[in-house]
């Protein structure tokens, strides 16, 4: 299987290229680094990705920039960072992404636990993710050819220890439990599904 | 009690300005006609807005611009038209609308059924509603001075028959439900909620 893993370099997309490249073709596509180098809130930049990999069987995306902070503070302009980012540059690799996509391939967005459980300072994050899954399940009865469309929502990462403090009381999702939520995404059979860690 | 109506002059805007005037000081804003002319899509005019209103007790949108058309061919730029209206549209209302509102005031943004229960055409506004809602979610706990924020999510609406054969087997939300809703957020007591009248 031909896999596109978005955000390739991070915490994330580092153990998901690790495990996927050993029985599958794995294109890593970053800001900086990777195989084929994309700023996903750039539509153009996007269409050159998928101009230069052609088509594929199955993207993942774990490239998500929003903005942290307080929100009494918070202006227009920080909040758009999850706006272009999380929520326009994930939905804009489907909308383009549907145009090299294989039949039977499939997209998988990541969202996170903030969409129903809010975190102080996480506000741009909660948004960007309650529009992607509400987007998952809308694209995912307009999706023809048998390709289908999923979220993974995980809480705060096993791998990402600096964010702990910012959320009380969570159990992280570890590494495995992450990839296992791919897993069922890309092998399975689900449409319109946001699949939880936690 | 001082009562901003955002979007006063369509459909649901007209109802609740006519219920709400009965006991209420109501300022009808609307992107045309209306007491004050406003463009929910320019954090500018947003800004204009409650410098030119002063403070408030309660802020309800029923703004909601979303791109309606089949998902294969659409574009950023379509998908834009949701995301800078419904979205940030609304939010930017909320970020900048905190530093007029009142203690113990409440904002009531617009949401539909659509966030869970998607329709063909309508995956603009499925990753609207679906992004405001979980920044009303997230927007709840940072709050202070006892201000609060709901979204009113209704299906299909009574006085919009023309889009009754876009929600098949949908049962229409009547107007006074609507109102209701909004009644609930307004001089409730809950913050964080999507009251559904479906």
């Amino acid at each position: 299987m031909k896999i596109i893993i978005v955000g390739a370099t991070g915490t994330m997309g580092k153990h998901l290229t690790s495990v996927f490249e050993a029985d599958h073709e794995v294109i890593r596509v970053a800001s900086k680094g990777g195989d084929v180098k994309t700023d996903i809130t750039s539509g153009k930049s996007i269409e050159n990705l998928f101009k230069q990999v052609g088509s594929f069987d199955a993207l993942i995306s774990t490239a998500g920039p929003t903005y942290v902070g307080p929100w009494k503070k918070m202006t227009e302009q920080d909040f758009r960072k999850g706006l272009e980012g999380k929520l326009m540059g994930q939905i804009n690799l489907v909308l383009i992404g549907q145009h090299y996509i294989n039949p039977k391939g499939s997209f998988t967005l990541i969202t996170g636990a903030l969409t129903d459980e809010p975190q102080l300072n996480f506000a741009n994050a909660s948004a960007a993710n309650g529009g992607v899954e509400a987007f998952v399940r809308a694209a995912a009865i307009e999706l023809e050819n048998g390709i289908r469309i999923n979220a993974v929502s995980p809480t705060v990462i096993e791998d990402s220890p600096q964010y702990f403090p910012y959320f009380p009381g969570e159990i992280p999702t570890t590494m495995v439990e992450l990839e296992y939520a791919f897993r069922k995404s890309i092998f399975g059979a689900h449409s319109g599904q946001v699949i939880k860690t936690y």
